[in-house]
Formats: C-alpha cells, sequence, structure tokens
C-alpha cells in the first residue's frame, strides 16, 4: 500500500472512532467521517466496506491497541487491572465505543474472540500451575477482573454523579483523591478475587 | 388520580421502557411509544414532559423497582450481589437501559443519588463495626461490587461470545452450566474482596 493510502487509512479510522464514541453506529454518519478526516467519501466504501464494516475495523484496531498498550499479564493479574483502568481512563471515549457496540453490534469478531480464548487459556494454565486461585472458572476470572477494571465508567454512573463527577470525563480525572482510592481498590479487588491464599469463609 | 389515567401512565411507562431499551433515547420515538400503549400521544406530554423527561421517569421507575426486588443488604452483599445479578437476568433489557443513559443521558437523578448515598452510608457503618473488610472504601465496595454483578452482561461482550452466547438474551440462560458457575464466581468474588478475614498478600 502507498504512504499516501496508509495515511488516509489512518485518518478515516481516527475520524470513525470519534464519529462512533460520538454518535454510536446507527447515529454515525459516513460524510462527517470524510469531511472530518479530509478524504473522500468514496474511499471509506473502498477501504472499509459498509458503515458496520467500518465500525467492525474501528473495534479491530482499539482492540490491538488495547493488547499491544496493556498486555495481559496472567503472573500479576492485579497489576493488569490497574493498568487496564489507567487505558481506558486515557481514552474514556473507548468505554462509549464498547457501550454502543454491545447495543447496536454486539457479539464477538472472530480476531476478539481468539483474543478472549488466548486469555482464558493462559489462565487455566496458570491455575493448574498453582498461581492463581482455582476456584472460580478461568472464563469469569476474566470477565470478573475486565468488569472491575471498567466499574469506574460502569458501575459508577451512579457513584460518579454521588462524588459529583462526570464519568465520563474519567470521573473526577487522574489526580482526585476519589481516583486514586478507587485505583487502589480495583487492584486490591482482583488480587483477593485471584490470590491461592483464601479468606476464611 | 382516577383509576383510568393511573392505568393509562403505567401502559406507558411500559411500552417507554421497551421502546427505549429497544432504541436508546434518540432513537426513541414518542408516537410508537403511545401506539403500543393505546393511548394518545398527548398524554405523553401531560403526563410526564418531554421524551428526556418520560426517560427519567422509566429509569426511576425501574431504580425503585430494582429496591423493592432486590433490598440492598449490608449484611450480606455477596448474597445481594446474586440477588442483583438474578434480577438482571430475569429483566435483560434492564442493562441495555442502563447503557443507553450513560451514553445519552449521563448523571444521576436526586433519586438515583439519594439510592447510592443511602447504600454508601450503610457501607461505612458496616465497616466502623468491623463487619465489611475497611481496606476499601464505601463507595468503591458499592461500585465494584456492581460492576461484579453486571459483568455477565458488561464485561461477557467477549467470553459471552466465547461460551457461543448472546450476552443480551442473558447469554447461557439460566439453566446452563456456565450460568451457574458465573453465578457462583461473583458471590465468591464480591464474598473475598467484602471478607474481614484478608487473605495474605
Amino acid at each position: 500500500m502507498a504512504g499516501d493510502s496508509r495515511a488516509t487509512r489512518a485518518r478515516l479510522l481516527d475520524a470513525a472512532f470519534a464519529e462512533f464514541a460520538e454518535h454510536g453506529l446507527a447515529g454515525a454518519r459516513v460524510d462527517r467521517i470524510a469531511a472530518a478526516a479530509g478524504a473522500n467519501k468514496r474511499l471509506i466504501y473502498v477501504y472499509f466496506g459498509n458503515k458496520e464494516q467500518l465500525f467492525d475495523h474501528v473495534v479491530e484496531r482499539c482492540l490491538a491497541e488495547g493488547s499491544e498498550v496493556v498486555p495481559f499479564d496472567v503472573t500479576d493479574l492485579p497489576g493488569y487491572a490497574g493498568a487496564l483502568f489507567d487505558h481506558l481512563v486515557a481514552r474514556p471515549d473507548l468505554m462509549r465505543l464498547v457501550a454502543w457496540k454491545q447495543l447496536e453490534r454486539p457479539g464477538a469478531t472472530d480476531s476478539e474472540a481468539a483474543s478472549y480464548r488466548t486469555k482464558v487459556e493462559a489462565l487455566a494454565s496458570a491455575q493448574a500451575a498453582g498461581r492463581v486461585e482455582p476456584g472460580i472458572a478461568p472464563a469469569d476470572i476474566l470477565a470478573l477482573t475486565l468488569a472491575l477494571a471498567q466499574a469506574w465508567f460502569t458501575a459508577a454512573g451512579g457513584t460518579g454523579a454521588l462524588r459529583g463527577a462526570d464519568a465520563r470525563q474519567g470521573a473526577d480525572g487522574p489526580q482526585s483523591e476519589a481516583f486514586t482510592a478507587h485505583r487502589a481498590a480495583v487492584i486490591e479487588a482482583v488480587r483477593r478475587m485471584t490470590s491461592t491464599a483464601a479468606p476464611a469463609g
């Protein structure tokens, strides 16, 4: 691919991410994406296909970026949850894209499913080796760890409001006391959930 | 209020819940809601105000119903999480409404904020009395407990797909092995997070 076309593709995907995060799949306008990228609308269809396929491309790209910035670390699940939390705070629109996806385009793409499967297999091996508490199934450990890392954005609709915060802006922001305490709580909760030293019942 | 008008209001709110859960706030059509309720569209404005205010009424009603069906129990947080999970499984469209709300109508209503505040205060008292692990702030315990109870619907976008399930339909459904295991995992994770018997680091 020529450099020009690679740069245009990247600009279109950046613009599409912003448009989808703001308006969702149904509300997004392909001509606004083209205008924001300074590209001909026709190129969207040439490079990516229809609007739904463009959405899938944007999701895949976020997933690939996420795996690079926050590699899954089965030897340090609390640290992984903290790093994922930081990544979401740095890009709060990611959680908006995820929410639109669940509402308007549910189901996983092939590479999404493959990425989860790899993580679940790593968790199963870690459990077999006695490094992760074996009482919770690997797929559930993964789902619950992700949920804890995302809680600030999902479950904080109310708690964020209670703090007088706007969850979309990373709530109180990375400098606040509430933010720092929440980050530590996420890490501690994952540690307690996955530690092989079980608490008494 | 006359019985007729009470019944009409209830039918309108039922129809509005279904419409908002399916299409969101921007996508919802007031005339479809009126038609589904067999009521005059004008009554929506008379009873509830504009579309945004109708949305708030629907959210408030779900919250009130939730508090009734799943009372917050600070003496049994794992049980509370399990009961909340069951409630969400029984009404999977609730999580769609919550997601639309976060995207299109963020921020808490007064009674939503009051409901959270009450729970946080109960958690703080339970911590002071030594019944809940004190190492995590009450607002974070609440947010993380809610996130764990909702994980099947939020973080399970990928894991649900991995199981070949449709998260919108309560994934594998209440009879499946994956469902039963996940429910137990939620309860166990909340127990470990809130138990006063801390695991070794």
